[in-house]
């Protein structure tokens, strides 16, 4: 009876999905075109730099076409050792990929209790205070991929030697963003800047007069709230002192009046959290295991080795595991030592994507080697340079090029729902990227390779529609038959290709 | 092996409401702006009213930024003594609350048998006649939150000696609702006026006539439609008399051509239907308690008593549980007799809810109590006052004071989703209020109290993020868990506070 | 343990739909007015045609507003004898109605095997060759409901000897799709011609013309594309012979850039494709069988026969059932000899249909015959007429007429979610149609019939709110139960009501 009940709870998490349908919006360019009519496709880079005390972030414009056909926004943090992202939480659910680094997080979950407790020895350090109690702390490390629901505050603090670099990919059109199809951050912590600078939306100390101007009532005398960005920087200060027991000077700190740091701040010392001892030699063979994964993706392929990761029980909804790595080579779903290799996560290795209705792709092809062309049946996907490049081509349903350059490492491209898309690893190092795809089981429907739907279909039709001889359709259907499934190795190199065009 | 059953049964319930998302509306308003980018919020009064013949409609403006934002509609019914609520549909699923009175009600569900049968007396009382048959009928009372899905018809009456008043909350931005934005009732008898004013919409006479100028093609003769407005009158008499096999007469009658007495009659005498006995005491009972009720909300509480309510098992279609109390004591979630109460309606309770993806909350303030600040996670919140007055603080993903204003009896306010809210009664009866809220199991995040997601962040992450000591944060965290959860006693009286101030 | 692991199955198919909400298109009609704000609705016909090689495609104008409230586009395709469809997917899922002739047709499930293999007769035939190898292939029939994923690539085939008409219904406005809400088809063949004239879509010369203009970044030299309109075509050629390891001689073809035959192709002699045997007998006994149901339809009804559907436990992902006959009179779920049939078509006698969201109603009325005044409760309806006329009446939620007509052969009418539809069949032979629901359950609220709702009302509710004496709404309700359900005899001839009139 362990199923149902198991059921019970997906059918739980389920239901907190639908609470309607996110109500879109209507800025000034889409009310000539329709959202996703795009005669043409750009490979984006951010467009918009805040630089914090530790750390830059950068952000796409949301406004760009290609973001709202397929409703996505898309911001990448760069977090110094010892830097602390402050804590924050979106209205739409984000997936973040820790492309560099590693460190520790947390995500509080409304209602689950407090179950990571100091050391008595921690609590010694620091005489008459209480031991310090609080949720859940995770790690993270390159290559993870963290899964957060809209609304959970979270904060990301970088305890290694080297930068990290976390991409969060906002789905503003999920069901679960009642909102509009802006991206929003809230912060619950110092004086942050806005992400994405959003259209329509004038400068603060505008907005605040204007308001005055209108001549908002208010009772008693006026008090001016003070010009922190933070969510107790807009609540009267006597009224939080009231409403959290303590004195005014403290809430002031809360409110983030006086801070310049923005949204990600240096840790003084080291950050001192509960949490499971992680000793420097494991540190060390984490970052061992990085080098090494790296070097890997050059060499033929050692023995797969799993180790450390969930075993899928831990499911209820305090315990949900909020992460999985996808770098590692052992955990491939397509792999080919001439070609290169494709990971998969969705919501059968990371249930939480249930509620996300978000899935992702990590892949790696070896230099000239081919993603086939293929497109994506349920789900848009959103394309990510991790390392080297591709020349890559997406077709509409006109037949119509909309895309076709050389994508580079950091730039993004946006493949809508049913658009066909090739990809061709250009560099010499090859071409890595992860996708994130729209729906928790995204499918791909390949036109070459194995699994083409070309060979789905009776060569008869494929000779009448093509006007092909029979001859030539068995050659094809056996080619195809013959190929990798996915990526395959071209067969020419693109030195030749070039020497031939 | 029940579970499954019932869990099958939950499934078949949830497909009902997957039929594609809502198609939305661009008023014109929206074009320049983003739905939910409101520099500011305001407490909203009925702005349209309906005087019928035995009651009144009032409704907000369903095209005001607030509500667009949210999508919902309100309007609130007063019915009198014996007055009847005419049988309506509307085309999104809609939460009726009754703030005051009692009276049984109507709801038709479709392919549901006629279970409920006049007694023999009854028919005597009119000899030669059938004895009449109908679907069940359903008690209400103060404090009843009634749920109905979208294109259910249903009838309300007034069988007690005092008025109803009955707020509807519409849904219209639900997927079950297929059609605009626009809130729609869809009226089977009467002539009823419009109850909410409609922008766009050209008035009646008008669209008529500008249809005939296009020159509607029409076999045969031309035959005017009267004037009735309820969904009879668009159809013509002949084929209505034909396809009901009575006399024109009759359907006339149908049609309501000559009704002036709008949504809501005088019932002829007292309303005889078939029901289960309610006995003069039974009906005194209910009035006692009710009185008792709002005394007891003013001094300390007894001892709860349960009585009455449903055990949860008869959640099949026909015999879904339509309607919960949320006003009883007893029934609280969170009960502080200095700092009040809080009862949740949700579809854990009240398992209808499950299709609406609607949940409901009851709150009651005692005089300088805090609801402690807090964003709603998945949920928009529509608050309306039922007695009292508070401050509220509202404050965006800007840090930007979106509301600050007494919120007053009668009046709405819509938080969205993941805004964070203060409010302080701050009238000597304390603050009462109903908020709606568009998720089945709609979740609170709050910033106090001993829930706060304070608590849930390490020590170290909070001083580094406040620039606070040690020792501060130390006594914020042992602060927060001495609190109450989530309705705190203010450490200041307001009127210690204003003199501080 | 049966049913939670297929209940598990559901969950996962359920999952599938869930992936945010597709984005809403505002074109330039809408902005002034809201899409379900029709003053009246027209009876349409196709405005687009195209002429194929071996067969016609003819498309209702998406962008009338009708179709933009519902939410769907429209389009019959009619293959002529030894006619092949070429393989297309559409972004929205669909229902494809074959209203004559019959058979077979393709539909490539990605990640399902290649399950029918060729006779060695068959292979033989062809020497050298290897044993073709395919997808399951399907029949069709006249009055099958073909039910197609969104993105999942078909192809249909004639291998009758009279024409096969195919209406396919798109349900843009669907959640799988997460397009905007223009129809889309995108070929893997041929060179098609656009089968919507979509709205602010420039022809396909001029924008690739502008592309140019705002000079594409091109690495190496410029390769022009061809003029082909398939997937293929848009890609470059050398690109596709290197990733399907083909000469560039077999790639043109795929691309199409020579084809001059359109979207439908004649076959070079008879379409050869691994089947299960079909006997000459078993065709000619279908061709009688849909001959004795066309004749039958005049006649009393003889017993029933089922035979040949299938028994439901099929249901895994790659053995889908895609299709069932609707026509079929044995099947009907109303019947009565006197007024006519009603077949439905759900989620629980083709369950793929909770994939799509959709259902499908065939209706047969005799003549005079009323389909009762109604509402559809939880789903928009468009109504195909296959055969006869019949008057048809639509009133919104103000009791205005939006429609009053007759609807002939071959027109569509779409009754928006909860607006009230009476039919009546008014030519000699009666009246025919397929009505397309946007709900996997969609269902219905008669008004009058055995079924209305004003037999669920109490006798004095309906009294006192149409101001009828009890013997009248005694009369009334006697006589709805003593009518038929749903489909009801007239109680006067048409020609008597016209005479009266």
């Amino acid at each position: 009876m362990a199923k149902p009940i198991l059921l019970y709870t997906s059918l739980c998490l389920l239901l907190v999905l639908f609470n309607g349908c996110l109500a879109t919006q209507t800025s000034r360019q889409q009310q000539r075109f329709n959202q996703c009519q795009m005669d043409r496709l750009d490979a984006l880079e951010p467009n918009h730099r805040i630089e914090a005390e530790a750390g830059v972030i950068e952000s796409w414009d949301p406004n760009d076409q290609q973001f709202q056909c397929v409703g996505v926004a898309v911001v990448r943090r760069t977090i110094e050792p010892n830097g602390l992202l402050l804590p924050q939480y979106a209205s739409a659910p984000q997936l973040i990929y820790i492309e560099r680094g590693y460190g520790i997080f947390g995500a509080v979950l409304p209602g689950c209790p407090n179950t990571y407790q100091e050391s008595q020895q921690q609590q010694q350090q620091r005489e008459g205070q209480q031991r310090d109690q609080h949720q859940k702390i995770r790690n993270f490390r390159q290559g993870d991929i963290i899964a957060l629901p809209a609304g959970v505050a979270h904060w990301l603090y970088n305890d290694g030697d080297s930068e990290v670099v976390a991409l969060s990919l906002l789905d503003t059109n999920n069901q679960a963003n009642q909102l509009d199809q802006n991206p929003r951050h809230f912060y619950l912590a110092g004086n942050p800047e806005d992400e994405f600078q959003l259209q329509g939306r004038s400068p603060r100390g505008q907005r605040r007069q204007q308001q005055q101007g209108q001549g908002r009532r208010e009772r008693g005398h006026q008090q001016q709230q003070g010009q922190g960005k933070n969510l107790f920087s807009g609540f009267r200060t006597e009224d939080l002192a009231d409403a959290f027991n303590v004195n005014e000077n403290t809430i002031r700190n809360l409110q983030g009046f006086q801070e310049d740091r923005k949204n990600i701040v240096k840790v003084k010392g080291r950050l001192q959290v509960a949490r499971p001892p992680r000793s420097r030699e494991e540190r060390e063979r984490l970052e061992r295991q990085e080098r090494e994964q790296e070097r890997e993706d050059e060499r033929e392929p050692r023995e797969s080795h799993r180790g450390g990761r969930d075993n899928g029980i831990e499911e209820t909804l305090c315990t949900l595991r909020l992460r999985e790595n996808i770098h590692d080579p052992s955990r491939a779903d397509i792999y080919n030592p001439q070609a290169g290799r494709i990971s998969t996560l969705n919501s059968h290795n990371l249930p939480v994507l249930r509620w996300l209705q978000l899935s992702a792709e990590f892949g790696r092809l070896q230099r000239d080697a081919i993603y086939v062309p293929h497109w994506n049946r349920n789900a848009h996907s959103v394309i990510y340079v991790v390392k080297g490049r591709a020349q890559v081509q997406v077709v509409d349903d006109f037949g119509q090029t909309v895309f076709q350059d050389e994508l580079q490492q950091h730039q993004i491209l946006s493949v809508p729902q049913n658009f066909a898309v090739v990809k061709r690893a250009s560099s010499s190092e090859g071409f890595e990227w992860v996708a994130f795809k729209t729906n928790d089981n995204a499918q791909i429907s390949p036109l070459a390779g194995q699994t083409s739907v070309l060979r789905a279909i009776p060569a008869d039709v494929l000779a009448n529609a093509f006007q092909l001889s029979r001859e030539d359709v068995s050659e094809l259907k056996s080619n195809l038959e013959q190929q990798e499934i996915t990526i395959v190795t071209s067969s020419r190199s693109s030195s030749q290709r070039r020497a031939i065009a």
